[in-house]
């Protein structure tokens, strides 16, 4: 918070409005919500966090910040990796983190209506109750909120087969850009009264309006899985092996890469055991029942010995099948641990993957830059990450020579730059490239028209 | 055309910017481009069809409408069923039909990329060939087109289970309203760089753009459906069934209403000898493979005998399962010999299937009128036809207050004004009930961000 930030009309007239426990003006405190773990992303300082309580206590704010032409950047948990919910200079920060109840489960239906603070594993939690399944499963899933996930149209490791947010997301309730609160989308399986601004909103990161309610739709509970582990010398090899499950025409609900380093940096955190003799694993799901799943599961199995694994089998025991993904979930933090990340989000076509893991690879070695990699190796969503030594000017030099390689070279096989983390501020300059001139005014007339004032999370996804 | 058309400027543009063919101005053949299926919609003469055969004729077409501020109204088919093909007064109808073709299919990255001339079910039989699958199925699948089923968001019959067109839709090629030619979305399985502007131009009925290129996601092929028929003595017994089946968590593959009137008047047009003994009929599908599949359809006949299906049973005859499927889909052309029809599309919770045809009823009985009912009944989107005697005026005045009725009944039980056929011209006043003000004015904002001239098919969805 700028010292200079009591006495800001704003915050009179925000005193004036809300409850007083809502404005947070503490610089320490409000420093916790300046930035979302895209470390690598500049941010500001805010000049007040707000969390409200209800729809109405946003909109209140919204306005208040109209009145005053303050931005108003939202925020969910902050687990964002691109910068999305990077405080600007005097903005508010709005936190949707207390907005976190469940409010409907409807079995018939198959809906639930959650505030935007409801956490990822919650939502999960309160269908699976009714028998029922929310499917997009980010590796953040048990921090991130829904709010969050809808404004990055946030992915995960069973969209290969069940898809994305923008997949579930039927309804919304939103506070515009104008200060309005209006309810967006539908409740019923079918509906195309007026353009789709629910997808418009989902994936917007904030730019377009305030998530104040989600509307998702759920999926009966699916069989338990089957897990099919496949391991390799290097990367391209594990490469070919998922073209090659996209050429046989199976549908696996997962189908991860972890290489070594990830899973030596889990098991030096964690000492979950992971004695795995290979530079990269493939970690393929099926949930399908019965016969046809064992038919699936064999193959995987196939397809990762015609890629080239030096060892392919169905999982024999789930413990070790469990730890295996619960490493890749855990590759994340604990390279975090070793330095600052730069993260890579880009998505190219199947058949593409052995060709972008080695071009990951050149650009590493020709920028002697340190590259692990995850990925949701299925959807040809790659998450290479670089690490560079905390305090090591150079390497982080590298580090972003690299990083512009990836996207380029990404771009150059038909791919995008960003797969589900979103634009925020590292992918901007990606944009623009991916975009054409005409694409991204398309971008900048939809921008002004939902929020002619220019207050909501400006300097993100179009400049 | 109109008789002042010929030495119109632009028509003079137009044969200086295409080859000859491509324009229409004889009165007669133009006369079969004016307007869709929805009898009821008004319509004007159209200065000129234009047939382009590229994407970049198409965009010099909407450059010469741009520069003449002349009206563009795009087509498919024409097989739409709201009235939002339907020419106004002096525009140009840009008929999609002749970009006919299937560019490619890829069956690693599962999908195909295809002209908006394309026939619906034509995309089907060249994904087929590579044992893959496009699922939305539209009852005009064997007329409509591709661009034409992008402009609607269309459904159909397997959308119960598999979703609607725009969630299949991930790329497209597009005439902006400034005249420019440009790409969108992603041919990735994945992908969140920017705005979801696919999104947004599937279901804007070409409101914002004109397609000229469609990119469209392929499933594999399923597993051979197996038919559950059930007989009922009235249509709120069978719609009790419908809500049973979602109570149940079953996930069908289909699940249509067909009333006796649709069944007897297929049959008196095709003599396909319908014995049916029964004044309503559900058909319920499943693929599910194995004895999955067998759980699922037992559970369809429970599920319609507790609703109070007077007979319901697994079919054993593949021949009388298809012949009913065939009528639910001949249903609207047979019951169009008798008289104009006035079509609904309303779409409710499925746990409000049963009330909202009980409502229908009581509309029919109150304004004296007739109507007959075929429905998506599994996702509660219900398709009352409204039939006049042709030149009886009064009937058809009875049949407006039943069809304003209708809508009504169905925001009141929290359903949407169209389930899949769009706003068009028939449902802008339902559009005006069922959205905000707020929300009609975001829909304009974006129209004129898209559209600054506005000359895109104009007086549709918004006006």
């Amino acid at each position: 918070m700028s010292d200079t930030a009591v006495g800001h009309p704003l915050l009179v007239d925000l005193a004036g409005a809300l409850p007083a426990d809502r404005v947070v003006t503490d610089p320490d405190v409000a420093a916790g919500y300046a930035h979302d773990e895209a470390e690598w992303a500049a941010h500001g300082r805010p000049l007040a966090v707000v969390r409200p309580r209800s729809p109405e206590e946003v909109q209140a704010v919204v306005r208040a910040c109209l009145a005053h032409r303050v931005p108003v950047v939202p925020r969910g948990a902050g687990t964002g990796l691109s910068g999305g919910a990077n405080a600007v200079d005097g903005c508010v920060v709005l936190s949707l983190e207390r907005m976190d109840a469940v409010h409907e489960i409807d079995p018939v239906e198959r809906l639930a209506v959650v505030g935007p603070g409801v956490v990822n594993d919650h939502l999960r939690a309160a269908a699976a109750e009714h028998g029922l399944w929310y499917p997009p499963d980010p590796a953040s899933s048990p921090w991130s909120t829904i709010g969050g996930n809808v404004a990055t149209n946030a992915g995960g490791v069973c969209c290969v087969k069940y898809g994305v947010t923008r997949d579930y997301v039927i309804g919304l309730q939103v506070v515009t850009g104008t200060g309005e609160l209006v309810r967006l989308g539908r409740r019923t399986a079918k509906g195309v009264a007026g353009y789709d601004l629910v997808g418009l909103m989902v994936g917007s990161e904030g730019t377009l309006g305030v998530v104040t309610e989600v509307t998702v739709r759920l999926r009966p509970a699916r069989a338990p899985e089957r897990t099919v582990a496949g391991y390799f010398d290097d990367v391209v090899a594990a490469g070919r092996a998922v073209a090659e499950v996209g050429r046989r025409g199976i549908t696996p609900s997962a189908l991860e890469l972890v290489d070594g380093e990830c899973l030596r940096a889990v098991d030096a955190w964690k000492h979950m055991g992971l004695a795995v003799d290979a530079e990269v694993v493939l970690l393929g799901r099926t949930d399908t029942p019965g016969a046809a799943g064992d038919a699936e599961a064999a193959e995987l199995v196939a397809a990762f010995e015609a890629g080239g694994a030096s060892w392919a089998a169905a999982s024999t025991d789930p413990d070790e099948a469990e730890a295996l993904f619960a490493a890749r979930r855990l590759a994340y933090p604990a390279l975090e641990r070793l330095g600052p990340l730069l993260t890579e989000d880009v998505c190219v076509p199947v058949a593409a993957v052995p060709e972008m893991l080695s071009r990951i690879q050149a650009s590493a070695r020709r920028h002697d830059t340190h590259i692990a990699n995850i990925a949701h190796a299925g959807d040809g969503n790659l998450h290479p990450l670089i690490i560079v030594p905390a305090g090591d000017d150079d390497a982080r030099r590298r580090a972003v020579l690299a990083f512009d390689e990836v996207i380029a070279d990404a771009l150059a096989l038909g791919g995008t730059v960003t797969g589900e983390h979103g634009v925020g501020l590292l992918k901007m300059d990606g944009l623009r490239q991916e975009l054409s001139p005409e694409v991204l005014q398309m971008h900048r007339a939809v921008k002004a028209a939902l929020d002619p004032a220019g207050i909501l999370n400006p300097g993100k996804v179009v400049a």
